[in-house]
């Protein structure tokens, strides 16, 4: 671990919240010990619900790396990953994570972090959207063929 | 609800799972009974772990709108959400959802949607992906000024 890159992290969060592109979070992504992507929030000014900071950046760090995974990376961000940015670090499968403030202390600033996890946890037909299952017999047959399929990539 | 919506969800999934763009799911993204974007899995043709069907509608959705938020639509997904696509969603927030396939026939096709709702549940320190706090102060003082912050944008 190393402090400044955190400290960094922390630097694009506020530019970007001093510039009003979005909400207070920055993070950086690094690999041997250098930086290959940098992302801050920028939800409001670009019009893009999913332009959270690791969002940014872990898609930028994939762009550099001509990969969709993130093997051998670290990751920094200035708060605890909102479950959209979790997901996302799940997938693209980094080394390790490094969070400032934690999701509570986003909570008591305003964000709806704990608010999702919340819902996440709720089976479909109880959350708040609702969600509803539709004509499931169409996908499990696509399922099946995605299983056969022989020059599938997996990811 | 309408199943054509959906049925036009599963060809978009399979049509991109032919082509090889990535795994088997769509997603539509419908307001007043019109699509308004469309989307399908391209994580290994455009090598972005977050190009999951829903961001990719999500995204396309909310340029259409000129919003970063997708209030009066409904969307259609092959599949149930991962923790990523259900995050983007709740911060989406569209009035409702349907999806084809539950979570548990994704994981059953192997897909990682099952572990990664099962790590979410465990606190940071305790995740596969190791998660360490550092230097939280930085964050914390950076919340209290967006807080105080006169002119900013929730979202």
């Amino acid at each position: 671990m190393d402090k400044k890159f955190m400290q960094r992290a922390v630097k694009l969060a506020r530019n970007g919240m001093k510039n009003n592109q979005g909400g207070p979070f920055g993070c950086v992504i690094v690999k041997n010990g250098k930086i290959i992507a940098e992302g801050n929030n920028s939800v409001t000014s670009e019009n893009d619900p999913t332009a959270h900071a690791e969002i940014v950046a872990i898609r930028k760090a994939c762009i550099e790396l001509g990969s969709f995974q993130l093997t051998g990376c670290e990751l920094y961000t200035s708060c605890e990953p909102c479950p959209m940015c979790l997901g996302a670090i799940y997938w693209a499968r980094p080394d390790r994570v490094y969070f400032a403030a934690t999701r509570n202390d986003a909570a008591e600033a305003g964000f709806d972090d704990e608010f999702i996890y919340n819902e996440l946890d709720l089976s479909p037909e109880k959350r708040k959207i609702p969600m509803i299952s539709l004509e499931r017999e169409l996908a499990t047959d696509l399922f099946s063929e995605w299983v056969c399929k022989e020059d599938k990539m997996d990811y």
